[in-house]
């Protein structure tokens, strides 16, 4: 009896409810029910982004909601920092290069955060970068940054802070007004329960001042045209419709549980997963893990790519493997979304017996067990 | 009893298959029944193109497509011939205009498709034109492009001619590969019956030359990512994997029935839709008619806003309206993708009742009874 179990960091796991209301016929993207429901996802979105900033949204991936990023905030000329310690570090200075946009890059060992002090001297040394380009969890590693240390930087400088919390929103703390971040870019399919397809971005006025000035070419990612329609519950071009209808119900979950509430319930999760790994005598991967996913170091005896096979091919058990120079060396385990402390357990006790399986000796049920105390610790 | 009926020109119906295809628990989109699902929508996609040129798609709507397609076929200083007969000719012109391409525009009136010999004489005066931009089925106003006439001008010219099949596609007929069309653009949302999130994208290989060239910023809509990676069944992003299960669906009703038959099926029902228009004393707005929508011009005394809040408020009828210059004076009735003749009947029998409930005197019946003398006239 196979049975999918999903534990990547994104696509996450959708809210039955959801799927039920994509199966719904669809409805015309002028009506007045979307143009209700288009002003209740926005607002329900400022809550999570923890702002009082209106956001937009995109039907793109996130990347699409990156791209806008760069396209709507700088100009042709413009230097720029941009933090590279995984993938997603390198996704900004790469479309960074694609428009043509001169960058600082700030290369970190993948695993580690960015020392705020080294960005701290670049802008001191470089004051006229424009922006500042960082990753609030970077998925590739599980590694999270100190947002809040770099908006400490960049708050009393003409710098913008334009942040990827593609996989963390929702997961780990964001606090964009409290903290002063000027641009946040995220996505519908990670601790927003949604199927992917849809950007959302906040940007504050220092932010929208910039977007007054930036003379890059644009236009499907506009987002003044994105955020003026968005007010009126309205779209410049046919969205993503059905999705809409699945953020939705996904935030309405969110709303209930209170931004506060969902961020406390990824951090335990994280904590169980991460007492679980070393209870087995692994290791976490990321000096600063994130609520988001838990990276773990496999044993050089094990081979990481056979494992990930293994669990899914045998067992339905979707894990994510690692990505360029981390292949078949780290096993990623989310803790994303629609989840709680039961799917952890699963996702520890199959980790548990696949390792077992593929013939490396751990302590069966020390993993599960560490997991169990960490949530008895809690007070629910 | 209110019950829902959609007719407007996208989103359009989607099949019930594909509805509840999307209230399955979401894959990931790495994983192998991912790999398989898009080899085999790509595939197909070939024969709704009617190409043996491979097809890739993007997660965005549309539009997205459309700056894809300026962005990855043109460079800095290229010169473009683009046709405006309506408020999707007038979009390639923005997003060329965007990306600081310069535009010759041919401004057609509203209703009337561009004269071919219109463009043959600015080819002929213009030896330097980069590309065409044309629309085969404009949304805005019902008409139908000669796009045969078209290629037959650019495939003997350095000139490359790229069309808009977003409303058209799987509805009107347009063979890229006969004709020597070089790009086409196209959507999720219309003629393909899946819900809003999908761009689809075919070019030839004089197309792929120009993309070799071409020196305008994308990332995003790289179309050699987009490409290459779907070749595969891999995509550069996260793509919108609930939209390709409702899309591969939806194409498996396009392949079994195949593109001629879905054609020659529109082809019925907007012949249909013309007689009954006709034979309640109206007439149909677009000079060359498209299968895709009839436009349907309102007497003046017919208060074209009101009517259409008429028949949705009251009835849960959506008929387009018009845009732009044509707002409250057409009335669009879309016959488009998962639709066949008793979409059509329902169509035009509330029509008719809304017209006289409204307080418009016409022969009650009579459009029905010329769709249905259309219908019988056909073999099935």
């Amino acid at each position: 009896m196979k049975k999918k179990w999903l534990f990547t960091p994104g696509p996450t796991p959708i809210p039955s409810e959801a799927l039920l209301a994509m199966a719904q016929p669809i409805d015309y993207h002028r009506s007045e029910d979307t143009v209700t429901l288009i002003k209740d996802v926005l607002t329900k979105l400022k809550h999570v982004f923890q702002t009082e900033n209106d956001v937009l949204f995109l039907t793109s991936s996130g990347t699409g909601g990156m791209e806008g990023a760069v396209a709507n905030l700088l100009s042709r000329g413009d230097k720029v920092i941009v933090i590279r310690s995984g993938k997603f570090g390198e996704r900004w200075a790469d479309i960074c290069t694609a428009f043509g946009i001169q960058i600082i890059p700030i290369d970190v060992t993948w695993g580690n955060a960015v020392e705020p002090q080294t960005v701290e001297t670049l802008l001191t040394e470089n004051p006229d970068i424009k922006a500042v380009f960082a990753t609030l969890c970077e998925t590739s590693t599980g590694v999270l940054h100190d947002i809040e240390a770099l908006a400490r930087l960049t708050r009393t400088r003409p710098t913008l802070l334009i942040v990827d919390a593609v996989s963390g929103l929702g997961a780990d703390d964001l606090q964009m007004d409290n903290w002063g971040v000027d641009v946040i870019v995220s996505c519908a399919q990670k601790g927003l329960m949604t199927p992917p397809g849809l950007a959302v971005v906040a940007l504050n006025q220092r932010a929208w001042d910039a977007v007054e000035c930036s003379d890059l070419p644009k236009y499907y990612f506009d987002f003044r045209k994105a955020y003026t329609s968005g007010l009126e519950g309205s779209v410049p071009y046919t969205p993503a419709v059905t999705l809409l209808t699945a953020l939705q119900c996904a935030l309405n979950r969110i709303y209930e549980e209170g931004i506060h509430n969902t961020i406390a319930r990824h951090s335990r999760l994280a904590a169980a997963t991460r007492s679980a790994v070393k209870a087995l005598g692994l290791s976490v991967f990321a000096a600063s893990p994130a609520n988001t996913v838990t990276s773990i170091r496999l044993p050089e005896e094990v081979d990481g790519k056979a494992f990930i096979n293994l669990m899914l091919d045998k067992y339905g058990i979707t894990y994510a493997g690692g990505q360029s120079q981390l292949s078949g060396k780290i096993v990623r385990i989310a803790h994303l979304g629609w989840v709680n402390e039961n799917d952890v357990i699963v996702a520890i006790a199959a980790f548990e017996r696949g390792l077992v399986e593929i013939g490396y000796d751990i302590p069966i049920g020390a993993g599960v067990t560490a997991a169990q105390e960490v949530f008895r610790s809690f007070k629910y």
